[in-house]
């Protein structure tokens, strides 16, 4: 039999793109070898030809001119990586149309378009790949779609932004301030001059809306989906909370309901120390997903970066260019959005950590507990340290059983109000990630 | 576009050939959604038709014939779930001579007899599949052939027996002995009636010759593979090397070594305690990856079990109906076995942990370090903890830096001719796993 080339253009020459290229230029023999695919990579286009880059081009490749792909009848994969959602969309749009499948690895493009764009590559019979969407270089998208299809999905669980979970590990283990570690993660490469779509959890989101739309098998839209990120999180609650056995991480949740609802989330989670996701640290990415057949499966790996991410997208080209994709891609119908499908967060059911700063005299605790009381909410444990402070105020940490997430909303209301609560109460939800016990 | 019906035969009706009619049967309009495949569950052959099984068959479907499906054309796929070597091999050749594709889980068969079983494959342009074989519900196989298809695998480190590492959790956590936590192992299942093929390591060797062979593109046969048990493991090592910072797991390693060779073992390993194999508990599986462009990627589920195990069975039917195992299965050429390219054990570079049982009298540490010093094996550690004792005799522990087997073993026999040495000595590697750090 024969080797295929495969004509390939890339779109987007920054950091990805030049691991791709990296890939693509050294290894394409090994790729040979083991799937019979001689990938070419023909052009790559980006605004700045001029830029030095980590990785030596032959003479022709790099141009400004999309169209020397889009018009090239021989470049059957478009690998768009230039981020963002409004010219990309016009680049895979072109793409497809131009009779070219797509690959990307552009969470905020799918995640807001991404039916819309689905739809437009089965009309075009054509398909969009893009395991370098979510979690980098972890095969996650592969492992639902096809690892785990014979699965119904009933949870997801992930922490899925290297950038915060960098962050909350130098402030639990370094016992660092969140501007500190924000700083560091920035040093190191970790995050952003303006890290905000990262710490305020968007980035999560768009990946939860991804990992769910096809774990579910409806259209979710980011804002679906209640998020809450990390700008808030004192270093104090990290380590209150690890005194009481958990460990702070920036979860992405999505879970059918007992109602048949979808619950989905981002906010800051405190999960038993105990807990595999409680030990991915650092820029790791992990995803724990609950599958009606294979029960618990965690999948691991650097969620981000220039090679790891690379070889998310050369394993999309190999799968593309093998056909395999498109015969998969044509299954992913995906139900329209129907916000009555999704779980408010008002009837969220949790447990919740809430730390209160309160005048130390008597009748405070009294206060405390009948607010409790009233909102039928039920303390399972409470922390409070001696300290000495010249203006007495000591922090009181509260732990709840399962409630529902409004009556703890109506709580700390109440407790703003009390004179003698100091501050404005903190809570963090407790997520109980379930055991698959032996 | 028409739905496709997918006639599907299963051989061995046993626990996962249970689950894996359980989920044709009651899944497949869930599966029909996801992927345009209708599957149909046509016969089941299995010796034994009167006994009570977990599934409600359709009338018609169970036979003990074998020929019935061997003989219905209409059946695409066929699913041996017989076990054992001989018998299975034999039907395995007959499905794919009358033109079927192939599932299977049968490890064993495809250690020892893999590379003929895919030469008769390729000759008849049909599959196998064989998900399954490997960490049961976990996609293993998938990621490394697809997933992670961009990246020279560098080395693989798996707990891939589910027994062994139940058992080895019960010692580590509940300070049971071998035989006791053995016993519990049975009572609850993990273990079979004759646990040998789990506790010497064979079956995590069948395990590994299939993942080596599909990460490093050649033949690996068991034979080729460094095995050692776990029923000598005795508990006193466990907490002395827990109270060094270690755990023991049986892990299963192959890995290409400096000069280029493969190295392949299955032994009691001591980790590093906050490893994230460590924290694999019960009888859960892990593995880890090393990709020379993914880095570091773990996957973590059930390796066994009626519904995971039928979990990676279905995964596979539905990847054998929809024609991309085959495209993928065209390009699994394995190189010739050569003894050569695999690393002998001998020249193992390793740390060592040694248990001594020693007479408590002077000169008694100046042999063994002059023991040592003379097989140019250097100390990194040493724990004796004062005893009482009758006879006077007490446990010293060494650890070792970096040294080669064969000096370790040199060493070990000279520790025995020792009159003051009481007990043969305790020898278990320590691993490290390396660290892909930020």
């Amino acid at each position: 039999m024969a080797d295929k080339t495969i004509k390939i253009g890339l779109v987007g020459f920054g950091t990805v793109g030049s691991g791709v290229a990296k890939i693509l230029l050294e290894d394409c023999d090994y790729i040979k070898a083991k799937t019979g695919l001689k990938l070419e990579l023909v052009k790559i286009v980006d605004v700045d030809t001029k830029k030095e880059r980590p990785v030596k081009l032959p003479a022709g490749v790099l141009t400004n001119d999309l169209n020397s792909i889009v018009n090239d009848k021989d470049i059957q994969i478009a690998i768009e990586l230039v981020g963002g959602t409004k010219i990309a969309k016009d680049i895979q749009l072109k793409m497809l149309a131009a009779g070219k499948d797509v690959i990307t690895a552009n969470k905020a493009l799918l995640a807001e378009h991404g039916n819309e764009l689905y739809t437009a590559a089965h009309k075009a019979d054509k398909c969009i790949a893009f395991e370098a969407s979510c979690a980098g270089g972890i095969p996650i998208i592969s492992a639902i779609r096809t690892g785990l299809a014979a699965n119904k999905i009933k949870a997801i669980y992930g922490i899925v932004n290297g950038t915060c979970n960098y962050i909350l590990t130098n402030m639990t283990s370094k016992n660092e301030s969140f501007r500190t570690a924000l700083k560091q993660a920035q040093d190191k490469g970790y995050a952003e001059a303006d890290p905000t779509l990262d710490i305020s959890g968007g980035d999560s989101a768009h990946k939860l809306a991804i990992l769910s739309s096809i774990s579910f098998g409806c259209e979710i839209h980011p804002e679906d989906i209640f998020v809450e990120g990390i700008e808030n999180i004192d270093i104090a609650d990290i380590r209150y909370g690890h005194e009481m056995g958990y460990t702070l991480k920036l979860l992405a949740i999505g879970q059918k309901t007992a109602e048949g609802k979808i619950s989905l989330r981002v906010h800051p989670s405190f999960i038993a120390s105990e807990n595999a996701l409680a030990r991915v640290d650092g820029p790791f990415n992990a995803i724990s997903i609950f599958g009606h057949a294979v029960g618990h499966t965690m999948f691991y790996g650097r969620g981000a970066g220039m090679m790891p991410t690379a070889s998310a997208i050369v394993a999309d080209i190999i799968e593309v260019a093998m056909g395999n994709s498109k015969k998969l891609f044509k299954h992913l119908t995906l139900e329209p959005r129907n916000k009555d499908s999704i779980a408010k967060v008002d009837d969220l059911m949790s447990r919740f950590y809430i730390r209160l700063r309160v005048l130390d005299k008597p009748g405070t605790f009294a206060q405390i507990t009948s607010i409790l009381a009233k909102h039928e909410i039920s303390l399972s444990g409470v922390l409070q340290h001696e300290e000495q402070n010249s203006n007495n105020v000591v922090p009181v940490i509260i732990i709840t059983h399962q409630t529902q997430q409004k009556k703890i909303s109506a709580a700390l209301a109440d407790f703003e109000k009390l004179e003698m609560v100091k501050n404005k109460p903190v809570c963090i939800r407790i997520v109980d990630i379930p055991q698959d016990g032996d």
